[in-house]
């Protein structure tokens, strides 16, 4: 049965054997490791009815999987529908969007299971996964779907399956160093998700710069149906947003308040994306792509604090700013960089990203910088900061710091991974 | 970059300014009203730990997050998407459709948390918010989206914000009457949502009326899919109805009971439906408005009376007849207010949401009025009723007396409300 | 209003009044059938308060309904949107896919209900209904849309919904045979659902085989948008398969470890699917109906073995094994089955669910027979198995036995009963 296939699946003409050979031995690869590194976590193991009497669990509900598995769904939504879909507005690369994406995601979550677990699940000799593994794995793939967002229409499936397996790499040791070294919090990954994911990209579309590819914009123009696809994304992506921001969140509060922290800020969002697109388009019309993008910015700059005690008004005021910052950028900003900078960046990443991610990194450092135990209790306090073992005495000013360095340090590793990956 | 802009989106030269006023004064009326009166629930709060030993909880999993969030997330869908995209049947209005309604909804659920804040989480001057706080404004939202069904086409954003805005405040004190005053049980929304928002949109579009409008009749054609994207709409609100139903009814098993009673109220709704719509039309062909909309009827029905021991056939009944009110309801209601009532309800929402929710009030005060000990179990007959206090001695007829009179109390809101404001 | 009619939603004349009839009719025997038969499962009962002190539970959370709703939920998705828009890739059945696949569905839960309510939750005359019920007729139900999968296009309301009735009773009797008789583990219903649902679906095909079907093949041609819909449905099948493998799993690490397995299974399955189909193209293209479909086999290849301890290198080299065998499959077999054995499976259902759901089985089998209590300790094993009372003294390889006897029976079941219906 012949059936069409569409602009952006295949170009290549080598692809007839590179394709399936990368694939197939890449998929080897991760077989042989698995069979030798990963088992599954306690809590996943049928050994679990012994671990429960010596943990002292009365009920199966205690189970991590009834913590985070429904947050889990949401996320794992979100990257392959949210961000499949948010880039089905271009006319021509619909189906190549969607198709790509779910390549490369496939493809990264088995090699982010195996960083992620060297780094952090790992123990003695076994990485051991569960629930949460899976959302962090999620999490790191939602970075290269972030980057694929900037380069979209502009590379072979190849050279995104290498620059996958090079991101993944790279976001799992930069997560490493914010996380356990700097021991940073970053639990909607402000840090190392969205400025790590979006910096990464602009830098890489940065070198694949083509500047012939301005006279083929008529393939970007967008129709009717495909606007309405992209809204399936934005809507996924804004409506699951307090599930990413709240999935790894401590059990308990911390997942509770991250979710109402991100739903106000998504709220506030909202309102001033529309305002200001309406204010800075001729006659006053509303421009989709904003309403498609720019409404999700305020989940962003929210993903560092919003465990933290941002309190529901100091979310609506990241979300207010950030509708402004990232509908301005897309009218001002993207155009400058394509002209005067020389990044192509196709869907606007550096808007919804890259900005509201590093709005998101300074939030979470003057939230953690102002915490006090009267705000948080003292229990409360020393929880929601993990301030326990070798940082019994962190401050929260100390902590303050810290966090400001997470956001350099991922900043200086996206321009750095993505110069050498491009 | 030109992008094209649809119908719907913009038409009022004055908006270039208004809307963008509208909504920034709006957001920082919001972000003083949050700052003053908006806090964390307990259970959201950093001193939850506290907490914890005090309400001798054992484990985090007794927070109510692990109750609700996954409801809620369901009820957010169905606002968002749900809504959104049951309107989009339409062939010009597909993208104001879905846009308006998220602009509505993100507008509308920051008004809703502080009404309906103020009316019942207020403590010693603060509202204190959690995931069932998010639910209920998703909740009150749904009555504006429904409302904005009838007016579709026929209304600026500034307009639609301005109903949205008196729309919510009636909303809530209608609420207040019935939960608090009237003491009646409805936490599906058959009357507070449903018959509610129905009536207020009618009459609303009753007073808009424009004669000039079935001249321009060929707008409201669909196309092949325009229908495709409505049924992604119709199924995800089947589909979590009995998220709906459940999402605030009582833990254990009033939410148990609750989501079984709707799915079986649905599914013979879907039978119904069919069986009529090929019934009353030429050659037996099946109409997809019905299909869309009428499945749905059975959902709306059930929303006072799911939580109690309706019984699964009970549920079947329900579904039953409103599948064929709903049907013969667009058959021959719509054209009937139409012409004669100058009501120009262009999705249906006296089908699918007035009619319905009507059903529903009478069928939860006929359900409460025939509730028994015997059915209800000693414990579980106080617990469901809630007949502690002041309502100690109040008898099941005397519950189905107030159960009734919130019927009407919320059919006078409604019509005087929507008048006020058309 | 006037509105288009679409292929495939009436052909038949007499349909008038056949179909009403045959809805109205069978929807008043289920509502007869409930009011005998059906009645809350204890946790939906309002007398769960004292069952709830009889049993000893501390906290409402400790109800069926927190464990699995949320998978409930995913699985309705997968059945309503999943199947449902995974069809309409075909220009001209995209409405009559979706809406015939909600009217079949809506039909047959009701009847699951009853029919493995008799064989599983029949207690002193009642059938006692609760979450996991509801999950069963979802999945029953899913073995009638994927029979429908094959037959699409060529039958009648009237014919689907007969084919409904008879498919869902065998369904139940084999399902019984499997579990009860033969004790046999099969939790995402690689034997029951899949492999007896598609041998079913190619049997009915097969006896309706019409020649000059094939005149007619410009129907079964793709567009554009009509893949991105399908996408739609591949995406919700493949995000929300571990919920369906681990819906009815015990609690605990049962759940959690047949939702790990799955996701490893599925990522494996998109990267062997990649290679195959650019491996098997002209030019190294990629086929959309290998994407849209033979990504999902992973996801059936561990429906009996996921909850078991299969390991995710284990999933992996299943996923991996399916990916090639239902790419494979789509490109040299289907046209084999309709030229030589005169099978028209239009969507390609042996491929996805009749092979893959034999290697599940076998699969299933070989974990069954080589389980130790080492692997799974002393207390997991029995607990894993269910070797209790009368099946206290079976052995590992004697299981492993019963598993593949299984499979032959679910396939006789399927190609004798799919012979009768035919």
């Amino acid at each position: 049965m012949e059936r069409p296939r569409h602009q952006g699946m295949a170009k290549n003409t080598y692809m007839r054997w590179r394709l399936p050979l990368v694939c197939l031995l890449w998929e080897v690869a991760m077989i042989v490791l698995f069979g030798v590194f990963v088992r599954f976590s306690p809590e996943a193991d049928a050994h679990w009815e012994e671990e429960k009497q010596e943990m002292n669990l009365t009920s199966d509900i205690e189970n991590d999987f009834y913590f985070r598995y429904p947050s889990f769904q949401d996320v794992h939504v979100m990257i392959f529908v949210g961000f499949g879909f948010l880039m089905t507005f271009l006319k021509r690369y619909g189906f190549g969007a969607v198709g790509f994406n779910f390549l490369l995601a496939a493809f990264g979550i088995q090699w982010a299971l195996l960083m992620q677990g060297w780094f952090h699940s790992f123990k003695s000799g076994k990485i051991l996964i569960g629930v949460e593994n899976l959302i962090n794995a999620d999490f790191c793939v939602g970075s290269v779907c972030i980057a694929f967002g900037a380069i979209l229409g502009k590379s072979s499936p190849i050279q995104l399956l290498v620059m996958t397996l090079f991101q993944v790499t790279l976001f799992a040791v930069n997560e490493y160093i914010l996380l356990n070294l700097l021991h940073v919090k970053d639990a909607g990954g402000s840090m190392t998700i969205h400025t790590f994911g979006a910096y990464f990209g602009l830098t890489v579309t940065r070198i694949l710069y083509r500047p012939n590819l301005e006279q083929s914009k008529d393939k970007q123009g967008s129709v009717y149906h495909s606007d309405l696809f992209a809204m399936i994304g934005t809507l996924y992506l804004w409506m699951y947003w307090p599930s990413f921001n709240s999935a790894i969140s401590d059990h308990g509060d911390a997942q509770h308040r991250a979710a109402i922290n991100t739903y106000c800020s998504l709220a506030a969002c909202v309102l001033t994306t529309v305002a200001f697109s309406s204010m800075l388009q001729k006659k006053g019309k509303l421009d989709m792509v904003h309403i498609q993008n720019a409404t999700l910015a305020g989940g962003v700059a929210v993903g560092t604090s919003a465990e933290m005690m941002l309190t529901p008004y100091g979310s609506l005021i990241v979300g207010f700013i950030c509708g402004i910052v990232s509908t301005v950028g897309y009218v001002y900003l993207t155009p400058f960089l394509e002209s005067r900078l020389h990044i192509q960046d196709t869907c606007g990443i550096h808007n919804l990203h890259a900005m509201p991610g590093l709005i998101g990194g300074i939030v979470g450092a003057v939230t953690a910088a102002a915490a006090t135990e009267d705000v948080y209790g003292k229990e409360g306090f020393i929880k929601a900061f993990d301030f326990t073992g070798a940082y019994r005495t962190r401050t929260p000013s100390v902590q303050g710091g810290f966090q400001a360095a997470g956001i350099v340090v991922s900043l200086v590793m996206a321009l750095a991974g993505g110069a050498l990956v491009g």
